[in-house]
């Protein structure tokens, strides 16, 4: 058997498995990121882990390499570089740092283009040559994939589509300060301010959220009200699904996907988030790419994604390797 | 030697030629497109001359393949689809029918591709393996480049940037009838509008434009009165530049281009465009892509370029083949 490592690095938690070709997690562990204060103290502390579960499967020649996740991951230079969410400043080596320590090949990308991977390899992309994957979370993040191969871009940056303008000179963005950006509206965030938004707009209206302070209102709060029938929040999904499709529009017309595959929190409202983005996507695309281009959940258990999307990075690395 | 036929088919003529690998035009012939009532009857014409064209070079041993740009030209099946501005209706097998007229590998795509394959053979892009080129002409092409590779997307029609939506709910386009498209505002006929717009918005303004009837303005009065230091027209392009570059900072965020190369008309009013478009993407843009990104003229000659980019196709085809 042949089995590869995923190591997804978060800002809160890193989380590492060995996983087999067919998305099958056999062993898993756990560690705390911001617990370690310099890089090298996390990449010991890390390898300490997967040197420990690679021998419960029989040792290094049973595995493939290791697929890194992490935010602001370059995969051609293997480094962080610039993470606004990590203790270590500046950029770090990391593919490097951890390759020497379990003498395993290590590609490293940005988590949201591993997600891709990981759909491409077990997910709902499975087959598909042309394809964008969304994480509707905290923020917005994307992977792209045509020609079936993942767009780096020149400088390994690609696919951030949680940063394109669609409404220009509209909101501005919580970090950026760009005006109007995806993720200014359809993050978790987004979805808590047009609720905030909404409600002071109307202030005659009725709706179950005025039992919470505007300021701590949150996406989840906007979810649960909406599930028991409250308008305004229903309009909250509604207004995010329009500024959503918008955008989906535009990146049809980019790279005209076969499917795109939404993930995280915001998908959890179910249709109240889908009708409104699939009409509206629909509404602006040129004849040619109507009624062609799915937009579907991923399927991957929401638990495992992170690492499996990681893990798929070996497999590419594999088949980058065979071509040579 | 070995040459490539270029073939690119226009609504008002097709032009064609005889290119070797340095992008030298050897051969040049032309021919009206809407002279001919069927497709079969302009496949016919336009063979006799390839062939004629042909022989002069020594023979169709010379020749790699022919190479066709096309508007709505679609690369995976060889057709023209729905073309709006071709006599033809419905879906034309052009490449399959040029191939059997002479028995030669024939490749299609559109004229926008086809204009990014030329830049990567022999132009502005040579050694580049991500960038755009748009077109900005009487309207707005693109062809995406990444990994060294065109991107056609998973039914061959991929890269219509000038119909994103950068104006959501902003001006409608003429014939999609999408509102606040690229191409409403940054092609030549956007521009005239604007410039119908704005005198109309200041009507106490005076400017050279005000001797011509609102609405018989064109994009070329437009760039003399600028040239004249017209200010209103000035303006018309700050507000164009504006938008587009708007625009390019979405396409950066997407595909992470080394470099976007401009094409066609616009471009001639040089720094009243480049400017204010270079100054609105660098605004909008994340800092990891600030200042990277080059906005450059297309070095092609203009008469040229439709044959040039369409006979890249050839070198393009040759790749591939040898990777089999």
């Amino acid at each position: 058997m042949e089995y590869a490592v995923g190591v997804d690095i978060g800002g809160t938690n890193t989380k590492c498995g060995i996983v087999n070709r067919r998305g099958e997690v056999l062993q898993y562990e756990q560690l705390s990121t911001p617990e370690y204060e310099t890089a090298e103290l996390f990449v010991d502390a890390l390898c300490v882990r997967l040197n420990l579960m690679i021998e419960k499967v029989g040792g290094h020649e049973h595995i493939k390499g290791i697929g890194i996740g992490a935010p602001n991951g370059n995969y051609y230079t293997g480094t962080i570089e610039y993470a606004p969410n990590l203790r270590w400043t500046g950029v770090i080596p990391l593919a490097d740092m951890v390759s020497a320590k379990t003498n395993l090949p290590t590609a490293l990308t940005n988590d949201a283009n591993a997600a891709a991977v990981g759909e491409m390899q077990y997910g709902a992309a499975r087959g598909m040559r042309d394809f964008i994957t969304i994480t509707l979370g905290t923020g917005v993040g994307s992977g792209i994939v045509a020609n079936g191969q993942l767009i780096y871009g020149h400088d390994g940056f690609a696919g951030e589509l949680g940063h394109t303008i669609i409404r220009p000179g509209g909101r501005p963005h919580w970090s950026t300060e760009i005006a109007g950006s995806l993720e200014a509206y359809a993050s978790a965030t987004g979805v808590a301010l047009t609720a905030r938004e909404m409600l002071a707009e109307n202030p005659g209206k009725d709706s179950l959220l005025r039992k919470y302070k505007p300021e701590e209102i949150t996406s989840k709060n906007v979810f649960e009200c909406a599930m028991l029938g409250d308008s305004i929040s229903k309009e909250v999904y509604r207004f995010t699904g329009q500024i959503l499709g918008e955008s989906l529009a535009n990146f049809v017309m980019f790279s005209s996907p076969e499917a795109i595959i939404l993930f995280g929190g915001l998908i959890k409202a179910g249709k109240l988030i889908f009708d409104p983005t699939i009409e509206h996507m629909e509404k602006n695309l040129l004849p040619i790419f109507k009624n062609k281009v799915k937009v579907i959940k991923s399927d991957l258990h929401e638990a495992d994604a992170a690492i499996l999307g990681a893990s798929a990075l070996v497999w590419e690395m594999k088949q980058s390797h065979a071509s040579l």
